[in-house]
This record gives structure tokens, C-alpha cells and sequence, in this order.
């Protein structure tokens, strides 16, 4: 289910050296390269947690081939990494996509989110891999117009379906978690629940699959496997939902609410439109610096292109060192910005909070 | 101490897809590349052991800036990427260094090192970081000369020194266990021992130290506090070794054989004359394939330069992963090499010898 982030539309722009669109492991990699350079950052992302495909995608799925790190999940890499940039304290604004990029009078960048968060950024880096996580939509006739009148893609008032029937098409958590949620007593419950999946069987969490069954068992709730393959309209109310069965036949379920959960796809969205070259839905950035077209403007990770591109999670890393320091003469006009180690540094110790032995050369 | 790898020389060249030069973090690395696309390589390395300079220059000083490890010192480093390449079995030849890299009529490259190893390979990975790793010499008029005969950097016939009066010189592991070796009751016990270091504190091991002050205050050796100033000459020989002391005052310790351990330091050494494009020391390549200007040669981490290069491990393992997609075209001519998702790829999964769990997409 998804939490939706508090509104920060009523606060002031937060003013910032960089902004970093996308919480994938790219872009919490980008907040530590950036915070050894003593660059501090805001990390906006659609997604309600950080790690972006990787949380997404393949959470539990194993990972080989980070330098280092012979095998871990999607989902311990994002902590791995949450954990390692944990001393630059960056602010994530989640649940919400960049929407507008604009370049002001005195260089910086007016940023805006579709929760109305405003941000003047000196440097922005678009990790957004392979774009904003969005709900995958019905494709029926019809749906569009429906859509958070009758057909909905995410739960925001729960108590707007209490009382209602409703057909709740998915075979993941969401679907399950929501369809146990209005089946079973309590305030939001709902005059009928009908879980609609192509197949009995589930990727939802087994206790929520057991719950469910001991729901229809009940009679609380039931469960169709099937298609949701048309919609019946009165007017231009929906009706009810016209669910075919694995063997053809064809039925007409009825529903004043209809919730879809089949997951969430990636889009570009509103990155296209901001007049950064792209190649082939990438942004074309140089091999030195990750910069795109626009100055102050980088991109790393899975979104960028470039002579030899590979999108793999390590080259990702790299991107990231190399456009921290590029960042560091808009951060930094004045100051000439030198490369240092986290192993020999006592200035990256202190950045880092640690206090490694001293160091004897002899 | 250094142990001497066995010979190779006796045996025939050696064929292999790649041939890396160096086993530091990158070359190891490369290993893993190469092995995910099925070239496999061996490794040679000057050092006796695996890891370059994480081992030999900070094997217990942490690193923080490896990605999605927040700690780790060199020598743990080292041992997860021994343990990341397991599966792709590489050789190693350590203990000798690259000294010749010949282009073959056939398009090939022979190879050979100081131990006579020689091989044939289809590419070559110079991962040489800094250059090989040789003794710190003395800096002192004629010491060249008695280079080998009576000064050495190294030991490798401990029974030639038995019996002898020696001076050993340094501060660390190898000074210390030599002198004890030389020192004590033994079948290479020499006529006398005494150590000199530039002051009375060391970095070899503790108990390494306590032995030494024990043999001392037996009167087995001396321990004098000083550097070696300069050397005392009978005609073509060395009879002692000047040892000035803090206080200014110099006096001679006549010795047979002086034995000089200042540590390791890194040499560019043959790779210099190998005809590739350099600047500043280093090697020039693409961005796109991390190649050198001779084809089929590439180069990655430390020793490569190009347009925004950062010497970080993480942009060297970045440098590996498309090196190895740049060499594919000379190792499969006829074949089209696709990149594939250690997550998600059977071949992969195969080559790795893992057996991940069914990925159910819905």
C-alpha cells in the first residue's frame, strides 16, 4: 500500500546545492559522492522508500555482480547503501515526481513535484533509471474517463469505499492487502468485495493469501479468476465489470468502484519535456563530467547514454563519482576541488564521522 | 619475506583468451568482467600475494567509498573479490613481474615475465596500478655496484649468509624477522647481526619486537638507532656500513653483507616500452572500452588516464566492466555479445554456479 507523503506545497522553495531525481541505488550513491565533496543534497522519488528498481523489481532476487559484494539482494544493496550515506543526512521527499525543471535568472533551477514541493537547486542530478514508477493502467475502453471517479489505481481515502461494492482486480499485496481490508469487519467495510486475478495463485504474502480464502470461505468476500475484459456502463456511470474466466465465458460482476493493482511500470514522464538531448529515450550525457546538455543539468545511471553505455549498477557508481566533481565548480566557482581518500583524508574522516588508526608510513 | 614462485620457464607458452597484469582491486575485478562473458584469463602479478597496493600499502586501513560497502579495509576488500571471482577459476602468477608484451604475426600477444613465464593471449588488461612493486633502494654512491654481491633487497638464499657479519637495515616486518632469523640459535646463524632503523620504534609486529629486544639483551644483536649514511670501501668490497645516529655522530659497523628492507615501492617499469600512447606516466585510452592505442590492449584503474579520470577503485571496477565488453569482439569475432543481468540470466546464473529462486513476474 502506499503512503502518501505529507504535502509540503504550503512551505517555502527549500533552497539546495543539488537535488538528485531518483532514490534508486544511483542516486544514494550520488548523495555520498556528493557529500565527500561537502555538497549537500535533496533526494526527490516517486516511489514511497527509497531503492528504486531494486526495491521495486527485485527486492528478495539476488544481485552477483557488485564489486565487492559477491551476492545480495535489491533490497539489501538499498540498505547497504542507506547505511554508507548516512552521514551526509540527506532529505528525501518522497511519493512525489519531479514535474517542472526551469532554469532561473541567476542560473539555479526552480524545481516543482506533483505534491507541490518547490526546491532552487545550484546542480540537479536526474538518477531516474528507467523513469517515475507509475501504476500499469487498464487498457479498456472506457477506463480513462472513469479513472478516480469509479477506477481507481491507489488507495488515498479509504473511508471513500466503505459501504460499497466494490471489484478489486491484482494478485499481488496491494490487491490482497486491500481486498482483506474492506472484506473483513471494521469501519471501512464494504457492502461486497470481489478479488478478480487471471490466476489462483498469488506473489502477495502467504499469511494475506490465507486470510483471504478464509474470508471467501466465509462468504465475506469472493474470488474469481479471470480477466477484467470490459467495463458495463450505465450513462456514464460504470455498472459493473465484465470478468472472462480461463475457459471463455464471460460475466458481469457488479461494481460502483473498481481498484486496479497490477503493479507499477516505469515512464520518462515530464523529464522529456524539460529540452535535454536525448538519444532513444536517454539523456545524452559527455564521458568526463555525466552532464547533459544543460549545465548543471547531470545524469547517471540506467537514464544516461553515451559511447559504450552499459546499463549496469556499477557503471552507475562511476557516473556518480565523475559528476560530483563536475558539479563542484558550480557548487564551488571559487575553490579549486581536489580529489581525496576516505582511507587518508582527515577531512573526508570528519565528513564521514569515523576515526580511523593513525597512520605510521614507517 | 618474499617466496619465490616456481618457475614456469620450463614449460610452454601458456594460451589464454585475456592476460591480466596486475591483481590489485581492478585486475581482480576484470577477472569477474571477463568471466561473466566467458573469457577467461590469467593473472600475473609482482606482488606474492593477491590485492596490489589495498594489500600492500593499507591492508588494514578502512575504505568507505566502496559502493554498498560502508567499511572495509584493503585486505577484506581483496578477500570479497577473491571470493566474487571463485566461480571463474582465474590462475595466477605471482612473485614476477610483465617485462615484455610483443604483437604475434597471428594477431595475438606474447608475453613474458621475470620468471619466464610466457603466454599467448588474445587481449591483454594492464592493471598495473602505480607499476609493480619493487624494493626502495639505497641512495648512497656505490651501493649500485654492490647491488647483488654484497647489498641486497631481498633474500632468497638464506644460507649464503650464515656465518657472515651483517647489517640489516629497516624498520618493518622484514627487516625484523630476518635479523631474528640471522640472530638466533639456527643452520643460518650468522657471525653478527645489527639492525638499523632511524628510531627506536617499529612498525613489524609486536612479538617480532620483543623477540628482537630479547636477543639483543642476550647479546645475540645489536639494535642501533641511525641511518645508513654511506659505505666503507677495500677496494672493489664493502668492509662497513656508515651508520649515522640522531645526535649527528656517525660511526662504522663493519659488515659482509648489508641487507636493506625500506619497503616496496611502485614502478611503471616495462610497461613504458611497450609503444602505447602515454601521458604523464599514464596510460591513454577511450571511454568507451578503457583500449590503449594498440587494439586488443586495454587498461583500467589507476594506471589509464582520460578525460575526467578520478583514480577510485569504484571507476576502475566501472573501467573492467566495459573493458571486458571491448574485448569480447577480439575473443568471439563471429559472435554478437549481449549484456545480461547476473539477477535475471540462466547463462549467467550457470556461470556463477548459483541456482537463484524462480522469478514469478505477476
Amino acid at each position: 500500500m502506499t503512503r502518501p507523503a505529507a504535502p509540503e506545497s504550503a512551505l517555502a522553495a527549500i533552497e539546495t546545492d543539488a537535488l538528485i531525481v531518483g532514490a534508486g541505488p544511483v542516486g544514494l550513491f550520488q548523495v555520498f559522492e556528493l557529500g565527500l565533496l561537502d555538497i549537500e543534497a535533496h533526494v526527490v522519488d516517486a516511489l514511497t522508500e527509497p531503492g528504486g528498481q531494486c526495491i521495486e523489481l527485485y527486492p528478495d532476487k539476488p544481485i552477483y555482480d557488485i564489486p565487492g559484494v559477491p551476492m545480495c539482494t535489491g533490497r539489501e544493496l538499498t540498505e547497504r547503501l542507506l547505511e554508507q550515506i548516512r552521514p551526509f543526512a540527506p532529505t528525501f521527499h518522497l511519493g512525489q515526481e519531479v514535474t517542472a525543471l526551469a532554469r532561473r535568472e541567476d542560473g539555479r533551477f526552480d524545481i516543482g513535484t506533483s505534491l507541490g514541493t518547490r526546491f532552487v537547486a545550484k546542480t540537479v542530478f536526474i538518477a531516474a533509471g528507467v523513469g517515475a514508477f507509475q501504476p500499469r493502467k487498464l487498457h479498456l475502453q472506457g477506463a480513462d474517463t472513469l479513472e478516480d471517479r469509479q477506477i481507481f489505481y491507489r488507495v488515498r481515502r479509504p473511508q471513500d469505499f466503505a459501504g460499497k461494492h466494490l471489484v478489486i482486480a491484482g494478485g499481488g499485496d496491494s490487491a490482497l492487502d486491500w481486498a482483506i481490508h474492506f472484506a473483513q469487519e471494521g469501519a471501512h467495510r464494504a457492502a461486497s468485495v470481489v478479488l478478480v486475478h487471471r490466476r489462483d495463485g498469488f506473489r502477495a504474502a502467504p499469511a494475506s493469501v490465507a486470510r483471504m480464502r478464509e474470508l471467501c470461505d466465509a462468504m465475506q468476500m469472493q474470488f474469481l479468476v479471470g480477466q477484467i475484459s470490459g467495463l458495463e456502463t450505465a450513462g456514464e456511470r460504470m455498472a459493473g465489470v465484465k470478468v472472462t474466466s480461463p475457459d471463455g465465458l464471460t460475466r458481469v460482476v457488479p461494481a460502483e468502484a473498481l481498484l486496479v493493482f497490477y503493479g507499477l511500470s516505469p515512464k520518462l514522464g515530464p523529464i522529456a519535456q524539460w529540452g535535454l538531448a536525448i538519444e532513444r529515450k536517454q539523456l545524452v550525457v559527455d564521458t568526463e563530467k555525466f552532464e547533459t546538455s544543460e549545465p548543471g543539468v547531470f545524469a547517471v545511471g540506467d537514464i544516461n547514454t553515451y559511447p559504450g553505455k552499459k546499463k549496469l549498477i556499477l557503471c552507475g557508481f562511476h557516473e556518480a563519482a565523475l559528476a560530483a566533481f563536475g558539479a563542484a565548480r558550480y557548487v564551488f566557482p571559487d575553490k579549486p576541488v581536489h580529489l581525496q581518500y576516505t582511507t587518508t583524508s582527515p577531512k573526508l574522516h570528519k565528513a564521514l564521522g569515523v576515526e580511523p588508526p593513525s597512520f605510521d608510513d614507517e
